[in-house]
């Protein structure tokens, strides 16, 4: 999930100058429309040691007007708050109708120091986040606007950044170096932490923080359009409460790069070797799902990816290495009138197979977050709830013992359309293709951003997303191969 | 909470009669505007053994149509359901558009029949009940009317009704001796479960089954009220989701006893034994008090009460006993422009004393469900959340430590009356009378159902409710000091 904020978004110099008077004056007209509209922000800055919290925060009381914004930090309590309840901390800094708050860790900062600490265990992790939903659920209710950052860094970034060891008045927190050694396992917890309370009335913002005037714009710009977004609601009387997740991008073309620039499509492998590598998985595979099944292993592979990507051939590859009688492929296409009745996750809960068996999904319940949000099929409420409902769903597939991979098939616009063109020019291959296909490539750079966040909000360490580059075919066939076996190997080891 | 449920509501043979027609047509009616609207309906049913949920899911079978309804058990699971997640044997079964499905038992029952058999610790029970809020969320979101009804029996009741051996299909729950054995335990976890999950889309309605045909027809005028008014909100676009959570009560006046009702107004005291026994207790207080402060254990008493009933009496009473650098008196009446720009619980969370001192609230944090709920103040859905919130704010408050007492000093109306004249006729007397006092009394039946519902909801383990009879003001006195110092004394033997 946060390692895929490593995405290199940046802003130069001039872009940021182009972009802040605008964003500046928008800022203060919003401001000023959220006394007359009566609301309360509450803003909680969170993220890594060396992200530039603490810049962030004094960027925006340079931005906004001071008069309505106050920074809190909770420091070591002092003896008056430890006589009260945990919480009596943070109402006495609650933010007035009208005025913003600015929470520089706030209620997430103990918990995170716990678990880092392992004085949280996973299973006790639910009942110290209860309190939280409960108090954002309780001000959000009443007419107080949460937002949430996460800053992120790359460790490299993060190693230079904290060479110099900065102190601050609360000893409770890790120093530089601690904060290094403990990256891997802060970035384990802070996803745990994000997903449970990542919540339609008080989101998280996931917000790279390796450029520093990428990381102020477009926290700006988040906390802009959240700030427009519920004032024009305010004055509709509209209660869809929710601001768009994905972080509100400047025009400069840098700060838009997505997790998809990043894949080289250039990597390809000779027939020979293709040939020979893919029958030995197949043969592995084979073994490894009857031993999946004697174990009660389920494994779920779900597929997704650009039309034309190769995933039935993908999966055409992949059942040739499984017994007949251990796998299913269920195609979803658009819901049935009946299936339309139901819940949206309904159809696949239908399809659970039962223990042991693999069950191969071409496409899935991301077509809520994918399609069904770029086409406007749903509320952008309902995409965005779906997220954590997706996250909620995939944890009890996994069940503690399960295997759930995630792939996207990936390919560049040009070989979609190299392709196209050949399913059309192909009597035999014509039926593969549709309007749809070619009404969905205009929108693709919607779809990118779509695919983007998908990526960032659903990669969890119990089910992993691949971005399978699939330019060569067999190149992302026998990568998907690879992983399948790697990934079952690993599960039945560590169930035996 | 529960046990507050003995109220001895009932129903007579020809008032049923009368009311059936017109339920059992207009259930039938909602039920057909159900299919148009696309709403589904998942109603819950749980409760005591021996309350009678089967026979209530009959009844809802013999009045609705029985093409729009479905009744499912979850008895032991199958292997094919012990196979999948946990909540796989739940989704089979899930209602479709239009359709109403009844879940006898559902995802409570495992977890009620866990904690009596100390399968489930009090810090471990949020982690069961998130999937479970989870859930309900969810579906709530969708389009799905939740509603879960728990039936409360008094003990001789039950155990007269459970002499007659029961058996179920399902041999994983408890016998009729077990039950009635683990009746306390059971109402114990019971209160704490429907606490948690009471939310505003997802309510649950407490329904006392000791009367058969008011159990019928209380649970029957629950559902209608809560169909119709879904069907209109979403004729209307409104998003305001929640039914009213005191059952609907037929026009039976037997059905509409209240808990004040029960309270035995004749009680009195002559003034020589209540001047010997008060003294007493005064100084006893003075002792605990300090006791208490050396401690640090915090004393919370709030006041509630008819206009009248003597609150401020028996508040100087009380502090007369206490030294006055331990005590605060917070009176509250309505809220200021000020405090208005904050949350409701803000002016009282600002007044959370230090360790080991006794804060004293005259009127509190209950304005929000008595005043402000019978005076339109706030909105419906606001008050309904309120019980929610209140509990968990004095949960915080209490902190596993703390002492917190609430009372409620009852009169009857003529008492009421013959104290306002003697007030209005009584020059120094005549400030504490004002046209509000008056136009209260006129809402007295709004307001009794408003004190009976919050004593209901709000009615904890860790903060119960009084109901002190003040009839005679003398007695009422004497029994909040007797209260006051007996729940002292036990608490600070707890924590020595």
């Amino acid at each position: 999930m946060l390692n895929t904020l490593d995405l290199g978004r940046s802003v130069s110099k001039d872009d940021y100058k182009k972009e802040l008077p605008e964003l500046r004056s928008r800022l203060l007209e919003a401001q000023r429309a959220l006394l007359t509209a009566g609301i309360s922000v509450l803003v909680i800055i969170e993220g890594m040691d060396g992200s530039g919290r603490a810049q962030v925060v004094n960027k925006l009381h340079e931005w906004l007007d001071p008069r309505g914004i106050q920074t809190h930090t909770f420091w070591k309590p002092s003896d008056e708050e430890c006589e009260r309840p945990a919480y009596w901390r943070y109402w006495r800094e609650m933010p007035a109708a009208g005025q913003i708050a600015i929470f520089l860790g706030g209620w997430y900062r103990d918990i995170v120091t716990d678990a880092i600490q392992d004085k949280i265990k996973e299973d006790n992790l639910d009942a110290r986040l209860t309190p939280v939903n409960d108090i954002e659920h309780l001000l959000a209710h009443d007419r107080t606007l949460i937002l949430k950052f996460w800053y992120h860094l790359p460790q490299d970034e993060q190693e230079q950044r904290l060479k110099i060891e900065k102190s601050t008045p609360d000893d409770r927190y890790s120093s530089s170096k601690e904060a290094i050694k403990g990256r891997e396992k802060l970035t384990l917890w802070a996803e745990r932490i994000l997903r449970t309370t990542d919540m339609a009335d008080a989101p998280w913002f996931l917000i790279e923080a390796s450029d520093m005037r990428y990381r102020d714009l477009a926290t700006g710009y988040s906390l802009l359009k959240a700030l427009e977004k519920r004032i024009t609601n305010q004055i509709n009387q509209r209660s869809e409460p929710l601001p768009p997740q994905e972080p509100a991008l400047p025009q400069a073309q840098s700060a838009r790069v997505t997790l998809l620039d990043h894949v080289d499509l250039q990597t390809s492998i000779n027939k020979d070797e293709y040939e020979d590598k893919i029958l030995k998985r197949q043969n592995e595979l084979r073994e490894l799902t009857w031993k999946a099944y004697s174990l009660g292993i389920s494994t779920y592979l779900i597929f997704e990816g650009w039309d034309a990507a190769g995933k039935g051939g993908t999966i055409r590859r992949l059942t040739s290495g499984i017994d007949a009688r251990l796998y299913r492929v269920i195609p979803y296409g658009a819901p049935s009138s009946h299936e339309l009745q139901h819940h949206y996750l309904w159809r696949f809960w239908r399809q659970v197979p039962r223990a042991g068996r693999v069950a191969i999904f071409d496409r899935s319940w991301y077509g809520r977050v994918l399609v069904e949000r770029v086409e406007n099929l749903c509320l952008p409420a309902e995409w965005q709830r779906a997220y954590h409902e997706i996250n909620d769903f995939e944890k009890q597939l996994v069940n503690g013992k399960n295997l759930l991979l995630k792939f996207w098939l990936h390919i560049s616009p040009k070989e979609q359309l190299r392709r196209f063109e050949d399913r059309q020019n192909t009597p035999w291959k014509n039926y593969k293709i549709t309007p749809d296909d070619w009404r969905n490539r205009e929108k693709r750079p919607e779809y990118e951003l779509a695919v983007n966040e998908m990526i960032l909000r659903t990669s969890t360490e119990y089910a992993p997303w691949h971005i399978v580059a699939s330019e060569d075919k067999n190149y992302g066939r026998l990568e998907v191969l690879d992983t399948v076996c790697a990934a079952l190997s690993a599960r039945i080891k560590a169930a035996e």
